[in-house]
């Protein structure tokens, strides 16, 4: 059976995905549906993808499987676009790193199509943008989370366990609002305070100096400071409940650290310390 | 002329200095100062120090040299222990990642030798602990940073100047309290903001859960969390003034940030995050 797929956003994880795709089910044609000429024209150049398509709505009418893998800020838009030329049988699929804002957007935007969209957040690298670096093996061994809402049939998410699985991933599943406390706090939250740190430091007098002897502590530190603005901004936004829970936490924390530092307070400063090495050695041992 | 130097506290900079120090001045004698003994031992074998000795006061009474390059927390007590047997021509050095506080301990202790003690700091990847990954190498290319005092001998200050630059280092003099508050915001600050988001994050019920998820951003943003709890505390503390004021500092923009969560103020977030990521590259560039 010639399955078609319709990647909404050919950038790294949509690119991949459609490699994986092809390589799972050889007679698969693929549809890349993006605003980026350039883009599309390389992806399609690459043999990443059979055709190209400026139209959403249109691109989708043949469509088995859709992924959307646009920033999560746009996949709003983008279900209202597609809602009433979906067909009656196509599983819908999406790879935001924020889960609960793009459930409510399907149940808002979907209508009957709702009960085959299978939200997932694909954990692999999506800090580089366009399809350049798109391969087969993002997702070989890496976790793609789906996160079931009330009403998805038992067969969509039968279907989206087997794609993302055909692509190599490890699939589990998880409530969405647990998805997103979990990200807020590990991934969200550093974003966030990353980039407040070099902001701060970008905006100061004397702020060239202080660069200047900036050295690799500092590097690895604000690494992620250089990721995509747009799309740190949408997904702080999108999960902004869970991000300012934590976020507030974190400040709490660090008005505990200023009282420990005016008291002198050494034992409680070592004990802070010694139990964050602990763990992110702990870590990291489980990672290498 | 067969110079002799002190070594006290040979890790990774002090085992450092004093492969460098030999390679330049190829008769020096050196001795190693420290409570180790296994490191002590390793260093007489491999010939990294010529003499092992655990009595600070008895070892610097035929230096011409002495390096202090203990944890700072320890220079105090060291300077005590030293002052009274020290030469008279004797030049101290240390190598300190604060300064003010060094010099408020040489100022105390040394007495009559407070103007051969010229203050330094290396900026020269100091995570690393143990003489095991001393390299002649290290300081080549990079600054250490001098901060001269009101009673310093000028010509202390120029053999001081001859001596980092032999160990190949590019040599700048600065202001003591202009030095610390550089480091806070650029090295102590972000240290202790990667601690505290791993204590945090390890002190929840669901950390097993969290860290399971944590990918590349997390591990780059913790890198420094599993630096020495110890010589953290000891550095925090010793430069708690300006800490304190950068730590406030950054405490208050997170504020502001949860108040543009609050009010879903897109503009903002996006232009701290352009501002920041802009900065991180053109400091990124710079560097490679």
């Amino acid at each position: 059976m010639r399955k078609t797929l319709v990647v909404i956003g050919v950038g790294l994880i949509g690119g991949s995905a459609a490699k994986s795709f092809r390589k799972a089910f050889a007679v698969g044609h693929i549809i890349g549906v993006g605003r980026g000429q350039e883009n599309l024209g390389q992806a399609l150049d690459s043999g990443l993808i059979d055709e190209v398509s400026t139209d959403a709505e249109a691109a989708v009418g043949s469509a088995d499987w859709v992924l959307v893998a646009t920033p999560v800020g746009q996949i709003p838009a983008v279900f209202e676009a597609i809602a009433h030329s979906l067909p009656d049988d196509a599983i819908i699929l999406d790879a935001g790193s924020t889960k609960q804002d793009v459930i409510a957007a399907g149940r808002k935007h979907l209508g009957k199509h709702f009960s085959r969209f299978v939200p997932g957040h694909p954990v692999a690298g999506a800090e580089i943008s366009g399809c350049q670096g798109a391969r087969a093996e993002l997702f070989s061994g890496k976790p793609v989370i789906l996160t079931p809402h009330e009403g998805l049939q038992d067969k969509a998410l039968e279907e989206a366990k087997d794609f993302w699985q055909s692509c190599g991933a490890v699939v589990t599943l998880m409530d969405a609002q647990i998805h997103d406390r979990i990200f807020a706090a590990v991934s969200h939250l550093p974003h966030a305070l990353s980039y407040a740190l070099v902001d701060m430091l970008a905006g100061r007098p004397d702020s060239e100096l202080l660069f200047s002897y900036a050295a690799s502590g500092f590097r690895d530190f604000t690494r992620i400071a250089a990721s995509s603005p747009e799309m740190w901004r949408d997904i702080c936004l999108a999960n902004r409940g869970e991000l300012m829970q934590v976020l507030a936490e974190y400040r709490d924390r660090l008005n505990e650290m200023l009282t420990w530092l005016t008291e002198e307070d050494t034992a409680s400063l070592l004990k802070m310390f010694s139990h964050a090495r602990s763990a992110r050695n702990r870590w990291g041992q489980d990672r290498q």
